[in-house]
Order: structure tokens, then C-alpha cells, then sequence
């Protein structure tokens, strides 16, 4: 069984990849890293990987996420930690107008004999009319999957993680470590 | 006469310091540098000052600015060029809630004979009722300073200039380069 690090400081994150890839024994780093102000997700991800690198971490992953809401330019994207914390759900739900279309993306950035892999997921959807449900973290209560009626925060994470984008780049890893 | 050269992409803030410092012979350097996520201008600017110095610049300054409205944590504070791009003094306007009390802060770092200096501007003020005025830029359009009636857009840069963060922060640049 393959055994990988998984730097991150949000447990919510660990326990759907945890979840998510029963077969890849993973370990949690609570560890954070430089996160530089950038216009991708990419880029984010991939500082974080060579700072990590550069401090003797090896075989290893991070992973990055944001809410994208498209009649909002893509706000608040690769700030949506920083945006949560502060206006939080509530502040989103009074700025999304009448083009409620949205999508979450997650970079997943694995380091692994001293090669850098990006993995991207993609979860489109829409943001809800209020919030609901308890499950998960940050703007799942307000995020409602395409083809769903529940927001993520209304489901378990076995549901959550059938749709969401975390899971559609951890997926990606998982083919890429287990190929054919 | 003093020669300093001020690294930002921005014409305006490089327009407002020139007009403020006449005393010093100001260069721009159109620049961009790596901004990190941080919580306060003081990390952004400090790490940006070092990448500048590490890439061989001297005897320049920085400047990083934002608008931190109190009833919403500080949003959209260290990341207000961003939620200035996407959602806009109008998302602003939205969020604001009856508490519109908020305050521009500029952090100037200077990179001077190898050495680091920060210097702090304040400037207190609240939130408009809508957008008024066309000088200045970002959420200029949006902020009233204490005892004032007008906001910043509704005033030439030399009457900005007698408020403004920047300017207070740019004071005392100036006041440690000419002491007594």
C-alpha cells in the first residue's frame, strides 16, 4: 500500500480525502505554507509545493479549493478561505444576484520523487437561495451540486465526495498512482 | 535632493506620491512583485520589500493598501485590489450593513541602504450611501473620511492628500529621511 503525506491545516479537507482514498494509507502533516495572492489556483499550489520541497518534505500532497461564482468574475475564488472567514456565507448569498451559477475548483498538487503533478477537479453547480445543512465547511451550506437539490452541507461525506471537485482531483491521483 | 525609486503597478498611487513628496525626486518602476496571502499589509509588504532586494533593487519603497470595514472583519482588507476587480465598490455597497464605519490603511515599506523600514497610515472614515465622484481610483468612489462630506473620487489628489492613508504613511518616509 502506497503511503502518502497529505499537508494540510484543515481537517475537513483530511478526513473527505481520508475517506475518499481508502486504498493510499495517508498521513496528515498539520503544516502550513506560503499561500501567494494569485489569479489561479495553479499557481498557489505550485508555491506551496517547492517551499515544502525546499524544506525537505517529500512525497507529499496539498490541495487548494475555491468557489467560483461566475456573474461575480469568479469571486471569491482563490480567496474564498479569506472571504469565508470574514463576510462569510451570508455575505455571499446578499451579492449573488439573479445569475446564481457557480462552481468549486480544487488543485491538488502532489510531490513525489522530486516531480511536481498537478490534479484539477471541478464541481459546477449554484449557489442556494439560503443556507442549509450542517455538514462539511465553508461554503458548503450554500452549494448546491448540478442535477442536486441538497446543498453539500446537507449531505454525508460518501455523498459529498460522489460529486464534489476535491474528490474529482483526488481521483486523478489515485489513477495516476494506480495506472491501468 | 533625495532619489528614491517606487516600485508599483499602479500609475495612481505613484501619481498621488509624487504630488505628495515633491521633495524627493521620485522614479517609478512599473514592477509587479510576489504578493502572499497574509493578514496584515505588514507581511505582504515585508516579503515583498525582501524578493525586491534578493533580486538586487535598492534604495526603493512599496506601498500596499486597504479598506478594512469594521462590521465585516476587516473585509476586504489585504485582498481589496482583488474584490475590487471582481465584485466592485457596487459588492461593497451591498454588504454594508447599518454599521458602515471602516478605515483605510497603507503600509510603505523602504528598502534604504540595506535596510527595512515600515511606516503606517491610517485614515478613519465610513462607508457612502452610493458611489460619488470620478478622481482617485479603487474604492475611492465609496469612502467619506472623518468630518468630511465628500468622498475620495469627489476630490483633487491635494485634497486627498490632507486625509489620505498614503499620505499619512508617505509623512513619515519623509520625516525619517529628513529628520529634525
Amino acid at each position: 500500500m502506497r503511503k502518502l503525506k497529505f499537508v494540510t491545516t484543515n481537517p475537513n479537507k483530511f478526513l473527505e480525502a481520508a475517506n475518499f482514498l481508502a486504498e493510499i494509507e495517508l498521513e496528515r502533516v498539520d503544516r502550513a505554507y506560503t499561500e501567494v495572492q494569485a489569479d489561479t489556483l495553479n499557481e498557489v499550489v505550485k508555491h506551496g509545493l517547492r517551499e515544502l520541497a525546499d524544506q525537505g518534505f517529500e512525497n507529499f500532497f496539498i490541495e487548494d479549493a475555491g468557489l467560483f461564482i461566475h456573474s461575480l468574475k469568479g469571486f471569491p475564488g482563490v480567496y474564498s478561505a479569506y472571504v469565508n472567514r470574514t463576510i462569510g456565507c451570508n455575505g455571499i448569498l446578499k451579492l449573488a444576484g439573479n445569475n446564481r451559477k457557480a462552481e468549486f475548483r480544487s488543485v491538488v498538487g502532489l510531490y513525489l520523487d522530486k516531480k511536481i503533478n498537478l490534479f484539477e477537479g471541478v464541481c459546477e453547480g449554484e449557489i442556494s437561495g439560503e443556507k442549509r445543512g450542517k455538514s462539511g465547511f465553508g461554503y458548503d451550506p450554500i452549494f448546491i451540486p448540478e442535477n442536486e437539490t441538497k446543498t453539500f452541507a446537507e449531505m454525508e461525506i460518501k455523498e459529498k465526495n460522489s460529486y464534489s471537485h476535491r474528490a474529482r482531483a483526488l481521483v486523478k491521483i489515485f489513477s495516476y498512482l494506480n495506472p491501468g
